[in-house]
């Protein structure tokens, strides 16, 4: 893997870069970061991105793979000597996929909805978050990670909304377990940097 | 697998169902199609997909898989002696992953959009769609499949669109090519059966 070269389009604080660079930590992979400026996105970003022209994208021996959810499957399955991320029992497999799929589509847009928007709206949005955390710490049941006794796809895909959200957050023991593991606590930001950013973007946008 | 016992919770004008009619029939498996009534849902469904409540759930020895393209993957796992729809190459893996997720973000929403809205809407909406269908085009290049010479993931999860809305499509030669497949042609239900559909959802919502 020496003659590998590896780039990150990011923007620091992505929920959904943080999933890659927490998915690169676990395998050990070296690569370069280059943040992007999302209001004067780079000529390489819409050049390896050219159909949604968002970030983070994995470029790999100059090749882009685009999508969190995609990008981290390829990391598991290029970089498989080591921290496998989804099992390999084609069942539990598939389980996984659905929760991370459930992350993406509730977890996502309902927790952007619990800051940016206000009164009833805001408080119906939290109240479907907690079901959704619910549904989540249902599937985690006593076991400390998602996978089990082993930190894997779905802790990397939920972890950095943790960040975002913790205050609404129910699912803190599995939060904070993973929050202590290197190769989560290097990738992600700081929660108060996060927060602050999060204020700057509810300014912006005169929320 | 003899003894395995596969159920397959659908509705018929369902393009996310027909994908696991495909993938299924593809793979030779046989199973028991059971059709829902959405308007009052099975304490079956409602059990097996308490988190969405939607159809399709594949049902593999009791236990449920949720979600078409969660299912599609699981399907290609299991009975993985027959018609591999994902290629084995991580890269070209990712790609047709990417591009399905494509058209589950954008094929199934704007191409609804083409038939349930009207006026401005539904010209900008036709236009959107044509662009999305020009990107696949160009994905597909010169190509027989997505995968190339070989029926694929990315073939089965966008031809049950093509049922829908073949008059707006200009991939016409990628979806006449699938048709004429007997696992796709026996899985599909006829396109003058869909408009139908169609025209009394259209009916049904006052559009």
């Amino acid at each position: 893997m020496a003659t590998d070269e590896v780039i990150l389009l990011d923007f620091w604080p992505s929920p959904f870069g943080m999933r890659l660079r927490i998915g690169l930590a676990e395998k050990g992979v070296k690569y370069e970061y280059k943040e992007e400026d999302l209001r004067n996105k780079s000529p390489l970003l819409l050049q390896m991105n050219p159909v949604h022209k968002k970030i983070p994208v994995l470029i790999h021996n100059a090749k882009p793979v685009c999508e969190s959810l995609v990008a981290l499957q390829y990391i598991d399955e290029v970089w498989n000597n080591k921290s496998p991320l989804l099992p390999s029992d084609p069942y539990r497999r598939a389980r996984a996929r659905f929760w991370a799929d459930f992350v993406d589509k509730k977890i996502y847009d309902i927790g952007r909805k619990t800051w940016a928007t206000k009164g009833d709206e805001q408080e119906a949005a939290k109240k479907e978050f907690i079901e959704c955390l619910k549904l989540l710490e249902k599937e985690l049941g006593d076991e400390p990670y998602f996978r089990g006794d082993k930190f894997g796809y779905v802790d990397v895909v939920l972890i950095p909304f943790y960040v975002e959200t913790s205050s609404v957050s129910e699912a803190h023991s599995m939060g904070k377990r993973c929050l202590q593991m290197e190769s989560v606590s290097k990738s992600l930001p700081d929660g108060e940097k996060v927060y602050d950013f999060i204020l700057q973007l509810k300014n912006r946008l005169g929320i």
